[in-house]
């Protein structure tokens, strides 16, 4: 494991020198560490990339780390993980992703993940991004999320892009059964001229379901973020979505939610915000000493926390 | 004139056997009465059908009413209306649309409406739609209106669809001058197995140009609605949209709502939510010594106010 692996596993996981519980690193498309533990397998797949992550019914307490780094140009890795939670686990799966370039060759990581969620299963899910190195390469990340709830199973995702990726398309597509709920937290700053597309799809089919999604951007420089959502409601449910955004400098952003209400027992809500930082936010700070570029920064940091 | 068109023109313009003011009747597709006056200048085209409509400049406090009926089968109806509003003009403009089918034909209006409203000129647009006879033919209201805001111009639009459309594509398109604002109340109601589609796209291209839409419709039966609004701020501007949608039966109802900002200075807002009345709503009345049905009726006629 090289020396750009350990810094990124230190952003982007739960990385201290070591990890609790199972894990597996990948670098540059090869495996530089794995262990599985008595509730939770990990094997490679045979057929493509990736791996089969077991975890068995009722695996309490436990977590899985499966950081993913590209540390130099030239690299683009493609990878299927697929997490199949048995009924009543309760674990954290930890997916952080850091691409490194130093030369003008570019380097890009693209996870396809899919969780399987038994009944009642709980999986706090935690993705992290960033880009880092001084080369000219491009850096993408492009993450596609599949999920697919049981009955009464509850997913908490919660994933942030701390900067550096040029090029992001994420992808989440989630299917809930009865009494199933999933949270979602995104988090996502461009700068300079990167890109940022976005775009959740959320079916709820079985009676009370719901899904709460919370996203929150910051486009600065020239950068520019397409959100795009899509919830249907398809029973009896609940759906709640959120897209907050700040520009500053020459940023710009498109949100494109859509609520699709099959039955009249859904009840669907939307809301969304683009701006930049009002001004007497902004002046409030600055009679507190900071500089414009300070007080900007310490909003910009409270809006993403 | 026939007497449909008179029962017609009674429910969708301000007809009370005469017209105060400029106005053209329409009536399957033939002018059935036509009044200029010294302000207001109704005129035929002479390429397509439809009439060219100039308000002079600084005109205060008229109004122009151009009703289109159609009260039969078997007529599709295609009208192009161009409104070149001076400046200054302060006017209202009623442009109801009422089709009757008694037999198996279909009746068809489609009115394309182009608004170009001077600097400072400040139009209320009112524009009411209904479907009427017991015949099982289609009848269709298909709107489309495009509207150009010079410096300061206001245009106030105000849309009901009172009932009995079985199928409306609503299309409406502005774009704004410094200073300009639009202000859209849209209503809409949808029973049976009606379709109502209505499409939204507003650019804020001048400085402080604004625009508040709301759309409240309420979907009954098994009638499905879509609704669809785009707004673009291109420069420091205020946009606000909400779409409100009460479900009855087995009424379905998407709403696609997309904010573009290409400006660190537009403030772009936008909310939407979906559901059926609430239960202690309909609860409150009932005890008050409403039945389930005029109670609801009660809720809905408030909502579409």
């Amino acid at each position: 494991m090289n020396g750009i692996t350990e810094k990124l596993l230190g952003i982007v996981s739960d990385w201290a020198g070591s990890f609790n519980g199972a894990f597996n690193i990948r670098e540059n498309g090869q495996c530089a560490g794995r262990q599985s533990t008595a509730h939770i397998k990990i094997e490679s797949k045979t057929d493509v990339p990736g791996l089969d992550i077991r975890i068995l019914p009722g695996t309490k307490g436990e977590s899985v780390s499966i950081p993913a780094c590209v540390t130099h140009g030239d690299v683009d890795d493609l990878v299927y993980n697929d997490f199949f939670v048995g009924d009543g686990a309760d674990v954290t799966i930890v997916a952080g992703c850091g691409v490194h370039t130093d030369d003008g060759e570019p380097a890009r990581h693209n996870g396809i993940h899919r969780f399987f969620l038994g009944r009642d299963a709980h999986v706090v899910y935690l993705e992290k991004h960033i880009g880092t190195g001084g080369g000219s390469g491009k850096r993408s990340i492009d993450p596609v999320t599949e999920a697919t709830l049981a009955e009464g199973a509850i997913l908490e995702m919660d994933t942030t892009q701390l900067g550096g990726v040029d090029d992001t398309t994420r992808t989440t597509r989630a299917t809930l059964a009865a009494g199933a709920k999933l949270y979602i937290r995104e988090r996502l700053l461009t700068e300079g001229s990167q890109q940022a597309r976005t775009d959740f799809e959320v079916f709820l089919d079985g009676e009370d379901s719901g899904v709460d999604l919370i996203s929150r951007s910051v486009a600065k420089g020239n950068s520019h973020q397409a959100y795009r959502s899509r919830i249907v409601g398809n029973t009896r449910c609940t759906g709640h979505s959120e897209c907050d955004a700040i520009i500053a400098d020459n940023g710009t952003v498109t949100a494109a939610p859509e609520l699709t209400a099959n039955s009249g027992d859904a009840a669907l809500i939307h809301e969304a915000a683009i701006g930049k930082i009002a001004g007497e936010q902004l002046l409030k700070l600055r009679t507190l000493g900071l500089t414009e570029e300070e007080a900007e920064a310490k909003i910009v940091a409270g809006f993403l926390k």
